[in-house]
């Protein structure tokens, strides 16, 4: 059985990934996969009471160790109940937020630095790392004012101020250099359907280099 | 302004440690030193939210790795909000479990090892260590014959079967063995007054030691 291939989604508020990932589901299926679709934080059922302590009101603020730390609680279930599971059986799996985005937003959004970061990823993760990841590269401004467009109670991420999302931008932008390999960027800043077509296309060069079997596993 | 002492009290289930952090507080007291005591997993609201996804059931069960990031996640809010305050202001700090439990429980009883443990402690506390800390030591027929006797509904540890306690009381012997100085141990398996009393020469003689000032801090 070959192992499944791991897909994340990443991208700040207003980004546009609920609608992204419906368009990676559909891709995949007319390539006959018919893949896992996740999210993080949460993804089980213990995931998802951690991820309402994530996002809920904490008063006093958590400390972003703690912050941190519940995150990868929360990731360590879901890599042992859902992801893992998936991959072993052959399926692929989509998830829409996975550790880029604690580097991004606990590493660069609250100052704790990529290096702390990494000692959890190791310690939570092993070797395992996603196969690719469709970064949703939007403006910090345009993708604030769709979020606050859709008319919901902002989370505690949302509310955040004082230059929060541009670091978290920050460091998006810093792992996508890094790991130019993994990490595709989309401009999300276009039109919404110039967005899809240039995210099927980022997708698809991905896979059907897997399908040909071009690339080992 | 001198920071305070923080000592930590250890032990199975039925160890008697209700008890024995009644009697360090009134020993303190007696010293004129009025010190916080705390707990753990909790000690603060967001850390007794997190208690409550540790103790109550979880189906199915958390995976060990998932357990010992949510005790450090409580840990690190505990030490943010309470600990590390209290210390700096000078305030002696009592808490009725700390890193050796995680040690004892996740390292030993749910074999994760000890040096995942111990990434998780430098990553979270950095330098801090206890003190002083209070191992009472009850063979684990006893202890667990004494926390059934209490008539509670048990909790998801005190369910534990298969040995599990056995290997907690290998993990607190362990580290009595590579901590001398620091952990003391009580041979809680005697008649409580014989305990009380053995415990409080224990944290005498560290008290004593500090207040006279004979020893650097």
């Amino acid at each position: 059985m070959t192992r499944g291939r791991f897909i994340t989604l990443e991208g700040l508020e207003g980004a546009g990934k609920s609608t992204a990932l419906a368009r990676v589901r559909e891709y995949l299926q007319r390539q006959g996969i018919d893949p896992v679709m996740t999210r993080e934080p949460g993804g089980t059922p213990l995931g998802e009471r951690i991820r309402a302590l994530l996002l809920g009101q904490s008063e006093p603020p958590m400390a972003p160790a703690t912050e941190a730390l519940l995150m990868f609680a929360a990731r360590s279930e879901h890599l042992d109940k859902r992801i893992r599971p998936a991959l072993e059986r052959g399926q692929w799996v989509v998830c829409d937020r996975f550790t880029d985005a604690s580097y991004a937003y606990q590493g660069w959004g609250r100052g704790l630095g990529a290096e702390r970061i990494a000692a959890l990823e190791d310690w939570t993760q092993g070797a395992l790392r996603p196969d690719l990841t469709l970064w949703l590269d939007v403006p910090v401004e345009t993708g604030l004012a769709r979020a606050a467009g859709r008319g919901e109670a902002p989370d505690r991420f949302e509310q955040e101020r004082d230059g929060f999302f541009e670091r978290v931008h920050e460091g998006y932008a810093a792992l996508a250099e890094r790991f130019p390999e993994r990490i595709r960027r989309v401009d999300a800043g276009q039109p919404l359907e110039a967005v899809l077509t240039a995210l099927e296309e980022a997708l698809a060069s991905a896979v059907t280099r897997w399908l040909s079997g071009t690339e080992a596993h």
